[in-house]
């Protein structure tokens, strides 16, 4: 097989090591979790420090090269599949953790870092990295930058970009872009960590970074609750967040269309409440008061059920229990086995309007499928729900579809078409629905200036 | 006197009730509270809403003319100053709340609306806006986030990126960019707003903006501490935030030059404590328990005195008296009644590192100038200090060495030169001191992308 001229090159530079060729890796999976198909590279680089990343883009800018950074493939959207023709840069092997600072509570990594050695880290020193996703075994920190993800506890502690202070990166030059920075504060020009943030591999790759660490919780309460309707479900928010000081952690709302199907469907899982809700709730609230924590939070839910906003809750008597009512929450990582065909869609709205924009969503795809299951359910806290989907006989023309059902209801509530899982290549016919078409052009002139020959990620987000 | 011929066609478009001459604006503040000298503008234009200022850009971008977006004018940089020839655009007329949505917790308003006025329409709707600083009464929403202004409750609710979910701005072209979102997630793209936050007015003019709200704290407990050395200091900050769990919403941090100068100096204020120590610090948390709050702060400060790392604390037993503990903390809004002539400074560190950061420059300073007046204190749950030097026979050069010795040592410590108050005019010269050449080029690639003739603003950050 003939090897490319550019591969040769970067091979010649940075050795076999770092530079394999696809006889070499073999079998390896190059693609996300998207079920997008996805090419394969024509070598895959894995640099062991930020100064081969850049020499590895100075070559790649030099010969014309197209390059799509890859970290723990767990993306949903293909923003790391291949389009054909690039190379894939893997930040596997730059994977440490540098260095703990306790006393200006930061932690310095690599980007290849998985989330969850991070937080176990975090934990071991006294710390907590509170980022927290399903995927968290296998995704990596430059992956959760690149996509700024978000998971079960933005409503207390903010997205991944909320987590990080200081971020260096390489540009598709080769030049290297901001740094270690520990500084909470730091008005000083334009940020680029925060463009960097989010922008999914086509500015620059991200290589090391400085996590905020926060103070770790010592105690934590978990309720179960049934709701009336969804003008309940927004008081039972309002009410937690100004009620609950130490601050409400987690507050996932599932539609009963939702907890009926995966009750149903999962033979592990059991209804936490003896009868039917038209909503659930699992609230969760952290604090350092192991005494007074759990009394408050049990005041709290009692003014909730006296007022009629809770209909019925159960409280979480043991971390078991609690890890019950997760199970229930955290189904969607078992959809193959009864939903295997399915359309999936990460949405947000203003807190506000997200239960007309779900009943919308709901009424419509009934109007044309009465038999369609659908599914609602998410973080009502930052306004980001999932609407999962599944009508008889499902195929490519259903599927298209549905998306545009449900892209249509968000264009009309003037809602986002990706909450927290970014744009890809899945979403990038969808991306005018919800930015003007003078942000594209914004969006397309700041790639056009930091990567004027388009090679990082390229047929991503636009 | 002739009439430059862009303001005539700004004038002919808009009118002579938006455009104002300088002979109609007259005696017009037109200057910030930098000191610096600032231009008569060529004309004054205040539109009244975003298609006036996307028209008014429309115009200056077809004539070339320069033009600088104009606030409440507190800012300490020469941001918002004229160099000479532009146009001034002031925001003074779009100065409305447009809509306050309890469920959703959102304020919508123009970008020319006082601090201040926002922050009393919050509390009027039952909620509560963070951001906080002196210039509250005057600033400008909009000057807060062209500076990404900071404060004193940055170390519990962030800074004022933080606190924004939609941004609307119009760019050089006189292209509206953004919206007004209220989605807490939004990955669909770049996030241009967090690239117009503390941009400085260079990139585009913000003209309406959605606020985040915050519940509003019920209970508050404040506290006067001396402390025996910066360790201390910072073990005092960690076990806080670890163990006052509703939030330590203000951790400002007073080395003994300041405490005793401002005291000196200023017949108002009074010691707190009977004794003198090395450092003090104005710690306060709020809660929603008004029974509970207070208790569990005296326990944790007793734990502080018992364990050593606080020598002494006075607890405020009033409202007028933790006023004040404040009066000393704000004292740098009398500095013209006893040191008027003075260079200061707003830098910052990782937190580990303030303490040896400031005695650098203290040491230096005073290795120079044995006599030096020099005042430590700061925000340092953010590593924010400010650093305030009186020198004898203190003139142009004098200030220039200082400059020098402070920028140095934020060098040496990878410090920041503008923790939050900007680059503007004043620092620009120092900005390659705390940013690399590729990020210098890299920012002046997005200018040019956004504004190709450079007309927002110009001669500002870089």
């Amino acid at each position: 097989m003939k090897v490319n001229k550019n591969v040769i090159a970067l091979r010649e530079a940075l050795g076999a090591q770092v530079v394999t060729l696809p006889e070499e890796f073999g079998e390896r999976r190059v693609e996300d979790w998207s079920g997008l198909p996805g090419a394969t590279p024509l070598a895959i680089i894995r640099p062991r420090t930020t100064e081969e990343v850049a020499e590895a883009l100075a070559i790649c800018s030099k010969h014309r090269q197209g390059v799509v950074t890859q970290g723990g493939l767990t993306g949903l959207v293909g923003g790391a599949n291949l389009l054909g023709g690039e190379v894939a840069l893997s930040l596997e092997r730059m994977n440490r953790i540098v260095e703990i600072d306790e006393v200006s509570a930061t932690m310095t990594v690599e980007a290849g870092a998985p989330l969850q050695v991070v937080q176990d880290a975090a934990s071991a020193a006294g710390f907590y990295f509170p980022l927290d996703l399903g995927a968290r075994g296998s995704c990596t920190i430059g992956g959760n930058l690149a996509t700024n993800a978000g998971g079960n506890r933005v409503i207390k502690y903010g997205m991944m970009r909320d987590q990080v202070l200081g971020v260096e990166a390489v540009l598709a030059s080769g030049e290297v872009v901001g740094g270690l920075s520990k500084m909470i504060k730091n008005n000083s020009g334009y940020d680029l960590r925060h463009l960097l943030i989010g922008s999914e591999g086509t500015l620059a790759v991200i290589t090391r970074v400085v996590l905020r660490l926060r103070p770790k919780p010592t105690a934590t309460a978990t309720a179960w609750c049934g709701l009336p309707d969804f003008d309940a479900v927004t008081t039972l928010l309002t009410h937690s967040q100004a009620g609950l000081a130490p601050g409400v952690s987690a507050f996932e709302v599932m539609w009963a269309g939702y907890h009926d199907t995966v009750i149903g469907n999962l033979k592990n899982l059991r209804a936490p409440l003896a009868d039917s809700h038209p909503f659930y709730v699992l609230l969760e609230s952290v604090g350092t008061d192991p005494v007074r924590h759990g009394e408050a939070f049990e005041e709290f839910l009692g003014g909730m059920l006296e007022e009629g906003v809770v209909s019925d809750a159960a409280i979480a008597s043991s971390e078991a229990h609690a890890r019950d009512f997760w199970a229930i929450r955290d189904a969607p990582g078992e959809y193959q086995r009864f939903i295997p065909n399915h359309a999936a869609y990460d949405v947000s709205f203003s807190i506000a309007q997200v239960g007309d924009a779900a009943a919308q969503c709901e009424a419509r795809l009934r109007a044309r499928w009465p038999e369609a299951t659908v599914m609602t359910y998410g973080h009502l806290g930052d306004g980001n729900i999932h609407v999962v989907v599944d009508v008889p006989g499902m195929g490519k023309h259903e599927h298209d579809d549905i998306d545009r059902v449900i892209y249509d209801v968000t264009r009309e509530f003037e809602g986002s078409i990706s909450a927290e899982h970014g744009i890809g290549v899945k979403k990038r016919y969808f991306l005018s629905q919800c930015r003007r078409e003078a942000d594209i052009d914004a969006m397309r002139a700041i790639k056009q200036a930091l990567d004027p020959q388009g090679l990082l990620n390229p047929g991503k987000v636009f």
